[in-house]
């Protein structure tokens, strides 16, 4: 990590939720504190520190950019609350989630509270970057819900492309860290290439992560994903791999795909067989050789930045993030 | 109305929401095409008339106040739809609510859209009165939560005392109201004396509205209310003329009230049983004297405001109010 960094989890511990009533805010209090990797909080400080490392401003930057991290974070948490009502959920970072701890009502209450809590931390931006940092605070959160119905729509679909797929991710998950990017570099004064660069580098970063999410859920280590293997074959859940699967399959192996898609008894033989016929297709490869593809164009927003201990630092982040195992 | 005012229904018409995915927006535009009294746009605007009438920025005052009306109307559209879902409610305004006509995910999706569309509007404000507006915006959007999770928590407490209630619907209707007249007044340029007076007449124009509301629940003419009369009782809501009636009564009249709140069967005997019970203590009466000081003190605010046709308009609208009988 760069030298001298705010620590984001003290910040977020500080944050005070010791308010009335308890029902409102003890939810909140228990999501955040969860843990979790402080990924967007981390990258907008970190982008901000690309921008003016070694320039005047470097004492005082992460204190500009700190009130809008810590919103993203609250914002990120409070997407993931609401997810879990809508997915039903029971478990979240090894603890029961909101909905099940307490009930649907207060998920969705101290959710709502939770989304005007970000909003709160973001009315602390510089007054001169606000207009625009709201701006971008708010074409990111609709992306998130867009994204989200994206997603819940596909569930109900035979059909879904790998672009379809692809767009989904890009909102769901990509845009987050693409304008954790941008809203750390705007706060640090980037000019607009840099916010561009910036931008490509979360978004890319963030589509990398995501298809190595799939990836993992099929051929990672029991041991160290912390999740059961084979989660998204048994729901049919459609992922990069399924869906490259299925543009990809010969008619035979197609037919013996869809006939283990209505499957929904045996999950042990079902993961056994649909890793099988992955593996004869070669999906594995071509979703990794996608995953380097984002990293690289990802890689390549980094040369287009000032070259610094921050700039090195998002170089390891990118590479850890796609060779990661958990 | 005032001369010459922005119609406020044609601004709500004239929001985009033709965009994709249609899950997420068709109920948001569903919501807010289902009408309403749109008296928190009008509030903001009046306010900011009262504040400039006269003045050099009468003419641009209203658009520059638009941006935070349609914020208001979008926010308070939003608490209903998730209102709705917590209350499983099943009609608003004459029409299936959203959960009912899609389903509860639909519902906490787009609501969460609609809160996040209502921060994109205040986007607008004029960038010098943004960091104050989305303060106030945010304190608002607090109290509503804060209220409505104390209206949840009263339904489980065997003793609500008429302070606690006063302090609920204070937070769950009033703020609302008070924030709007605010925030209209605080673009149009008000002082601090003048903001303070705009608050508290919002504020107590909205306590005097939800004691209203309670009494026209049991009170009210069934052909103009609109609703069942009674339903109040039917579910033991703990409303102003029961908490009343409960803090007033002999020890005789309480045992009997306590015996009818047991009662979960015989709705018609029990409202009628309740109402009379209701005659004996002078609850209707208490409540219209709390009502009636509410309007005055909300009366008094407009003499320390520049008088003109706004500040008619508003001495109007709170005559208007309390006497209405829907």
């Amino acid at each position: 990590m760069v030298h001298g960094m705010i620590d984001i989890n003290k910040s977020i511990e500080a944050l005070d939720w010791n308010k009335e009533p308890r029902g409102l805010y003890e939810p909140i209090e228990y999501t955040l504190a969860s843990g979790g990797k402080r990924l967007r909080p981390t990258l907008a400080l970190i982008a901000a520190k690309v921008i003016v490392n070694g320039g005047l401003l470097n004492g005082d930057v992460e204190e500009h950019v700190l009130p809008a991290a810590l919103a993203l974070e609250v914002f990120h948490n409070f997407t993931l609350l609401h997810d879990d009502v809508m997915d039903r959920a029971e478990v979240r970072r090894g603890r029961p989630t909101v909905h099940v701890k307490w009930n649907d009502n207060t998920a969705i209450l101290s959710g709502d509270q939770m989304l005007i809590e970000a909003y709160k931390l973001l009315s602390d931006v510089p007054a001169d970057k606000l207009p625009q940092v709201l701006k971008m605070f708010n074409d990111m959160a609709t992306g998130i819900c867009e994204g989200q119905q994206y997603d819940i729509d596909f569930e109900h679909m035979s059909h879904v492309s790998i672009d379809e797929y692809m767009k989904m991710i890009e909102l769901k998950t990509s845009v987050l860290l693409a304008y954790a990017m941008k809203i750390g570099g705007y706060i640090a004064g980037a000019n607009d290439a840099q916010l561009e660069a910036l931008y490509q580098f979360g978004l890319h970063i963030g589509l990398a992560f995501q298809i190595q999410d799939d990836i993992l859920d099929v051929y990672g280590d029991p041991k160290t994903f912390g999740k059961a293997i084979g989660g998204d074959i048994c729901c049919n859940k459609k992922t990069f791999l399924l869906l490259t699967a299925m543009e990809t399959a010969d008619a035979e192996s197609k037919a013996e795909l869809l006939q283990w898609l209505l499957e929904t008894e045996r999950n042990e033989e079902k993961i056994a067989a649909v890793t099988k016929i992955y593996d004869r297709l070669g999906v594995r490869d071509a979703g990794e050789a996608e995953m380097e593809r984002h990293t690289s164009i990802a890689l390549e927003q980094l040369d287009k930045l000032p070259q610094n201990e921050a700039t090195e630092t998002l170089r390891e982040l990118a590479e850890k993030l796609t060779t990661r195992k958990s």
